[in-house]
C-alpha cells in the first residue's frame, strides 16, 4: 500500500552541531536501508529546499507510523501523509 | 527532469454532462499515451479525493508546460508543481 | 485499518431541488449501508456546520477510496483523508 | 456529549530531557486513567505525525477544559476542539 | 453551557430577490424568537461586515445544532462554533 | 462601545517560572478590576485552549488600546480585535 | 475615532453590465459626498488591484457600519476593518 | 522603477467562448506592445499554470496601475504586486 | 509616491531590556524625524496590537527600501508593503 | 532553463554577531560570482522587506538545488521555486 510522504526538515540553528551531524548520518543510513529493503520506494529532493518528497510502500498506516516516529531526524520535520492508491487511468496495474 | 505535479480537478455542476465525459475520455487517452511514452512516469490517485499525484519525466520546464497546459482539463485543474532532484541520501543514482 | 475522513458538504443553490434531495437520499441510504457493515465505524455531525467527521475501516486506501468515490454527495464534497493507527497509549489493543 | 479534540504535540528541542520523559509518562497515565473512566472514548495516532485525535465523552465544556488543560502535556500542544452531535443519518441512537 | 458562534453570511448575487427577502425575513422572525426566550444570548453585528458573533446558551451540542442547520439562511452562512465555559478569572459565577 | 478580542496567550516555556506567575496573578487581578468597573463586559475561555473570547465596553479605539498594552500578560499574546454594533435583529436597545 | 477598512471589490462576471454601471456610479457618488463631509478621510487604490486602503473618521462602531453597509457596491466586497488610534511615536496630537 | 506583478488568470467556464477568445488576443497584443515599449521588461509563464511573473518598469505606482487596469483580462485576474529595488549583492548598477 | 506600510513588531522575550529600550527610544526618535520631514506622512497604531498603520511618501521604491531597512526595529519586524496610487473617486488631485 | 526563486532570509536575533556577519559576507560573494557567471540572472530587493526576488538560468533541477543548497545563509532561508518557461507573448524568442 502506497503513502506520499513530504517531510520538511528545520534543524534549530542551536542544535549542538556534532548531535546534529549524527543525527543526519543515521538518518542517511536509516532511509537507504529502508529504499534497498524496497518500503521507502522513492525518495526525491525539492530543489531548493531541506524537503524531499517519499513514497512509502508499506503492509499499512501502523507500519508506516512506525518507521516513521522512528527516523532520527523525525522531531525535527514538517511531515504531511498522503493516501495513495490506483489512478483509473494509469496504465499499470500496480505503479511503484 | 523530474516534476512533481498534483492536480485537483474542479468540475463545474453546471457543466454540460456530454461535455464533461467527452473530456475526461480525452483526459484518459492522453494520460495513457504520455505514460506510455515515459513522460508522465507516476500517477496515483489521493485516496477520497478527486486529485492525483504525478512525476513527469521531461527535458525541460517548456515541455512540462506545453504537455500540461495542453490537457483536456487543463481548464479545471489546480496545478502545484514541484521541481524535484536527487537526493543525497537515495541509493538509486537515477530515481524514476 | 482506519482512516478519519472529514466531509464538508457544499450543495450549489442553483442545483434542481429534486436532484439534491435524490442524492441526499442515495447518500444516507448508502451511508447506512456501510455503517451496517461494519466500514463506516463511526459518523458523527459537527454541531452547527453541513460537515462530519467519520472513521472508516476499510482493508487500504484503495478500498477507502473506492467506497468515497462513489458517494452520491462526493462530487459536492470537499474532503480530508487522515490515516490513523494505535496510539502507544491507547487501552485498548484495537480501538475501533 | 461528544468532542473531538486533535491535539498536535511540539516539544521544545531545548527542553531537558528528563523533564520531557517525566512529562510523556505523565501524560499517559493520565490518558489512560481517563480511557478507563469512559471519558477519553476514543484514542488514535495520526500515522506518521507526533499528533492525535481523540473522541471526549463528557458532561459539558466546562469538564472538557478542566480535563484538557491539565494534561501534563498541554503547554506543548496545540488543540483543535469540535463540537459533535448524531448523525440524522447514523444507524445508532447513540454513536460512541 | 455556551457557544460562540459567528456566521458570514454569502448570498449569491443571482439568487431570486423575492426568496432573498423572505429568507431574511424569516431568519430575523427565528432570531428574535431565540433571543426572547434566553437561548441566542447576544448577538452583535461585525462593523463594516455581512457578519455576526452571538453567543448560544443550550443544553448541548445536540441543541446547539438542531437550532442552527434550521436557520432559514443556515445554506448561505459560513459558520465556526467554539464552545465557551467559566473563565478562572471571571469574577461572576455564570457569566451569561 | 462594544468590541470584540480574542486572545491567545504563548508563554515561552523558557520564561522564568516565577516572573510566569507574578504575570499571570497580575493579569487576574487587572482583569477582575476591569471586570467590576464595567469595562471588560464578558471574559468566556475556549474549551482545550489557552484562550479567551471578550467583550469590552470602551469610549473608543484609544481607550481600548491603552486597556490592552497595559495588561501584564499582553507581550504573550496574539489579539484579534473586532468591533461589534447593534445587529438589527437584536431584541434589545444595547446588548450589553 | 479612526477606522481603517480595506476593501476588495469583486463583481461577478454574470451581472448585467448596466446594473453594474449603475452600482459604480452610485458608489463614486457616495464615496464623494463622504470624503466632501469629512467622513471618508482617505480614499487611495491599491495599484495594480480593484481594492482600496481608505480611513474613515466616525463616532463610532455604529456609524462606520452604517454608513459601509449602505454602499451601493457593498454586496461585492469582501471588507476588513482594523480599528485605529494615535500611535505613541506620532508627532501629531491627532493625526487624520 | 521596477515591479513584480504575478498574475493569476482565471476565465470563467461559462464565458462566451468568442468573448473569452477576442479577449485573450486583445491582451496579447496590448502585451506585446508595452514590451516593445519596454514598459513590460520581463514576461514568463509558470510552468504547468495559466499563470504569469512579469516585471514592470514604470514611473511609479500610478502608471503601474493605469496599465495594469486597462489589460483586457484585468477582470478575470488574481494580481500580487511587490515592489522591487536594487539589491546591495547586486553586480549590476541598473538590473532590468 | 505612497506606499502603505503595515509593521508588526515582534521582540523576542529573551532580548536583553536595556538593548530592547535603546531600539525603541532610536526607534522613536528616527520615527518623528521622517514625520517632520513629510517622509513619512501617517502613523496610526492598531488598537490592542504591537502594529501599525504607515503611509510613506517617497521618491520611489529604492528610498523606501533604505528607509525601512535602516529603521532601528526592522529587525524584529513583519513588514507588508503595498503601492498605492489616486483612486479615480478621491475628491482630492493629491491625497496625502 | 529558468527558475524564480523567492527568498527571505530570517536570521536568528541570538545567531553570534561575527558568525553572522561572516555569512552574510560569504553569500554577498557567492552572490556575485554566481551573476557574474550568468547563472543567477537577476537579484532584485522586495523594497522594505529583508527577501528577494532572483532568476536562476541552470541546466536543471539539479544545478538549481546544489547552487541554492550551497548558499552561506541557506540554513535561515524560506525559499519558494517556480519553474518558469515561455510566455506564448513574449515578443523575446528568449527572455533572460
Amino acid at each position: 500500500m502506497l503513502f506520499q510522504v513530504q517531510m520538511n526538515v528545520r534543524i534549530p540553528h542551536d542544535l549542538d552541531a556534532a548531535k546534529a551531524d549524527a543525527l543526519k548520518n543515521a538518518e542517511r543510513e536509516r532511509a537507504q536501508e529502508l529504499q534497498r529493503s524496497g518500503i521507502w520506494r522513492h525518495l526525491w529532493r525539492h530543489a531548493g529546499r531541506y524537503a524531499n518528497t517519499s513514497i512509502f510502500d508499506v503492509e499499512g498506516t501502523q507500519e508506516l507510523h512506525d518507521i516513521l516516529s522512528a527516523l532520527p531526524l523525525f522531531p525535527f520535520m514538517d511531515i504531511e501523509v498522503t493516501p495513495l492508491c490506483r489512478h483509473p487511468s494509469s496504465v499499470h496495474a500496480d505503479d511503484r
